[in-house]
């Protein structure tokens, strides 16, 4: 059985959903990031960078969503999670993902998320450049109706993540991003990201 | 021919030394990060992130390091710069080089590249960062004698950006780093790598 670790709302979201909508026999152990758990000497011999989201399977240890997303997709192709494994258009989805990993995420979580609190102007410059993300997702990315096209891939629930955390924090403005929030509704209507919302303790935004 | 837009000494030269090292049939063209090249519309319709590096391939274009690397190893079978594909030792090496784009890059990024410079007590903060990942991969994710063990990968170009980077800040103490030393010097001593820095004007560190 897969393992997933998880903090809840965080990231590892998209890697809950990919096991849900996959309908994988799978189970999810909580990490408290805010009282330090993935410093801990258990978590960290699952994940010495000591970070969420792991997945604990039969060969080993995945980690980074991406990976994690991916893996399960493959090892469950009756879902259709992913393009064809190795083709230009899956190698397109990794792009994408791999885009909000290391630039989406860091935007939008360091204006919620960082610590100390951002503040006053750095908190504006910070909000502006997140928002400038978002816009090239809006107006260049998000193909649609899905992220790949025609296709749910896992890219979508990821990019769901972070388009909850944007409207979470009141930023995904109906008229500059009318793209990203009907894709989230859609996202959220899903029965697969309904349950795995309830199983974090999270309501639909 | 495969078309790689980067920027001197910045991370592509990842994706450069994968073309090297694969023999792959390329070109170069140069993006001035400084003046701003990466945000002029004819950069941006190649690739609206506004990044580097991007590869232009006879399918589309592709962009991050990890999804570029491993489209040139996967098309460049018989150079062996990955595990097989799709394999779980494949995804580890993917779970490896994610974490080098989402956390690695960032933490020393910041502290070389950031603007405004960081001084004083917010540089001495985020040194301290920077190397608390360094001691990550010193102890925990470089099995040796490469990055994935006996196969010399993608993952390795990709590690001795950063471990260049740091040791360039004067950060890769030979007493605290002494596995990451040794390897940055046996990856600039590949004649494909001597050959990329050579051709982006950097000379081994």
């Amino acid at each position: 059985m897969l393992k997933l670790y998880y903090s809840a709302g965080a990231c590892a979201l998209a890697s809950h959903i990919a096991l849900e909508e996959a309908a994988a026999d799978y189970e999810i152990e909580h990490v408290n990031l805010r009282q330090g758990e993935q410093r801990t000497p258990a978590y960290l011999a699952i994940n010495p960078a000591g970070s969420t989201p792991a997945l604990v399977t039969g060969h080993g240890v995945l980690t980074e969503n991406a990976v994690i997303m991916d893996h399960i997709a493959r090892t469950h192709p009756e879902a259709g999670l992913v393009p064809e494994p190795l083709s230009f258009a899956w190698s397109r989805m990794q792009s994408l993902n791999g885009w909000m990993a290391s630039s989406l995420h860091p935007a939008i979580g360091k204006l919620l998320f960082g610590r100390p609190p951002l503040e006053g102007e750095a908190r504006a410059v910070q909000a502006d450049f997140a928002l400038g993300k978002f816009d090239i997702v809006e107006q260049s990315l998000l193909t649609g109706p899905w992220a790949m096209g025609d296709q749910y891939t896992v890219a979508d629930g990821y990019l769901s993540v972070f388009t909850r955390w944007a409207r979470q924090a009141g930023l995904l403005d109906q008229t500059r991003f009318p793209r990203l929030n009907d894709h989230l509704d859609r996202v959220q209507a899903r029965p697969a990201v309904q349950r795995v919302l309830s199983a974090e303790g999270l309501a639909p935004l």
